[in-house]
């Protein structure tokens, strides 16, 4: 198919010590044996629906056109919570309606709720819609199946609103939205918000050096705010970890005034 | 092959922070190319048999017929402990003759000790055969080796008992045999067992309700029993972990009495 | 390309909990959508150079020659550190020039310092190399681009010296330089340096039973040496964690001494 990359993506809260990811994998290759399946991350916090949105808006660009992502995170299968799949940006999404691709919702071309019940596994159970809903269709569409066969358009997706940053007056309130691994506190303030020149960077009470261009110019003896990895506004602490010198976590306010 | 999926899963106690996973990838590709390479879990806990055998039996049949599931937790490697691989169900099984592939062994079509050495690596270590010698042989048979050429007919694998649930008289024995990351347990009663109807489910000696029909029946106030994503019995605590509020851990006791 | 195996193995420290790894893929797939990607390790000590060189060094040889090695554990990203591509012993290595392979120096063909910035990602950030360099780098290398294509050589790139054991009248001193997984002591005495017949095998100040055969020779009740899985010494305590029991870590002597 022209408009397929072949490849899928897996989004999910299943860890990585149980063998359901293995499983979707192998209902995926068992429908299209082509497909390349690739990570993004199988340790969302359970049930944590903003912070799986947020690792497809920040990964999804990154793929070829046409690539399929799959994401499940699911504190409602087996209710009347609907399935979706849908295509925004050149590229497909399958998952729960719960939220999960909020962020894409405004650039969806088309919304699907799935109800075509033979693209499914012969049983579905209650429990494992990745294994018996979203994986076969997610393989489908990644093979070529017509977006608009896999169920009936909506127009009503369910929304949940990621906290944004907002600019007013020479002033950017935003927030902390994550820890990484580092330590370093994740914003939710984009690059592109961030006016050129000097700025003064607040994390709660504590100033911050900022902004400085790479984690190799930060100090390191003091945090500092640079554009990180996600594209977002980043306090980080050269060879230490930010979050702990700082006492701040998720939900922290940022504030950046511009001098 | 029409009889091979060209798909290899792997199964091991190695961890993922250590290279020996890419290393066992690495000989596996070397020698079929086109392998498509499924990790089902490397967190088998340390030298479990029992556990890895779990993964095996609940994951292979939704696979593609004609897959290859190597299997490694081995504590006797270097010892002369055979070394298998059989074909079971449609299915492949590469691994130690420990009991690892126990749940699958009364299906078994033909089960072989691996003796030829000139399908080994050149140089056979006495601690990593899952490079040396597993990886070698699963490569091998996914890309169509006969699995006759692999060694000797033996008709005395080494075998280990799960413990099943038994039914009698309208109650059903069973046990928890694991807890899982969301806290849980997970039981050895198969959906096929526990009848249609209203059942009395007891973990150890608290009664739980039961049996809903997914998470989301669940109540948020007390554990109730569900048929999880294994295709068993497992009791869980909506938004919370069900094994912390029962006190309950791998090898409880859970009794359904029919009602 | 007949010298190229068309694999990419991966080696960082950026954790397997946000979607960076994926993000690497996808990039790379969308150069060279036939790649066949394989993770060594993404946890590899954040910012430690040495481990990763470690792994590097005991994996590469494992994959079929014209493999790609992407290793990116980067302190220095953003600031003027050299970004490296070579060959050596017949594979493709590409990440940053601080040291990461420096074990595989001697060895090399070329060594060139990455300058063509058409291979690059449109916009490279100044913290995610990885993505923005390294990848397309070794995406196209992996597709046949020719080495000498990349960049500039250099004669000079940076050296970090992995300790070395050594052998001098009838003693062999070496170090620990990792506590795997299971507890297990790993040195950097490799197996060519150590020789056939009796040896008596300090740990700091505990002498240790060996040089055993495998984990399976191995007593119950005391620890001792193996040539373990990465092809050196190792301490390892049969059902029990070595590192624990000998009160050792990284950096402890190992001292073997010919009887």
């Amino acid at each position: 198919m022209a408009d397929r990359s072949g490849i899928i993506t897996l989004t999910t809260d299943f860890g990585t010590r149980d063998p359901f990811v293995g499983i979707v994998k192998g209902v995926i290759l068992g429908i299209f044996p082509a497909a390349r399946i690739v990570d993004l991350t199988h340790q969302v916090p359970p049930q944590n629906i903003e912070a799986a949105a947020w690792v497809i808006q920040d990964s999804y660009r990154y793929f070829p056109p046409g690539t399929v992502h799959m994401a499940v995170v699911d504190p409602g299968v087996g209710s009347d919570r609907r399935a979706l799949a849908m295509k925004a940006d050149g590229h497909f999404f399958v998952g729960p309606d719960n939220g999960l691709f909020s962020p894409l919702l405004d650039q969806a071309e088309t919304v699907i709720a799935l109800c075509r019940e033979e693209l499914f596994r012969d049983e579905v159970s209650a429990t494992f819609h990745a294994r018996d809903v979203f994986a076969p269709v997610a393989a489908g569409l990644a093979k070529g199946l017509n977006l608009e066969e896999t169920g009936d358009r909506i127009s009503d997706p369910v929304r949940i609103e990621l906290p944004r940053a907002v600019a007013e007056e020479g002033v950017i309130r935003g927030r902390v939205v994550e820890i990484d691994l580092f330590g370093n506190l994740i914003t939710n303030v984009p690059a592109e918000m961030i006016p050129k020149g000097r700025v003064l960077v607040m994390v709660g009470n504590n100033d911050v050096m900022g902004i400085g261009y790479s984690y190799a110019s930060l100090s390191n003896t003091a945090p500092g705010a640079i554009i990180g990895s996600h594209g977002r506004l980043e306090i980080a602490l050269k060879n230490g970890n930010a979050a702990e010198y700082l006492g701040a976590g998720a939900g922290e306010k940022v504030e950046l005034t511009v001098l």
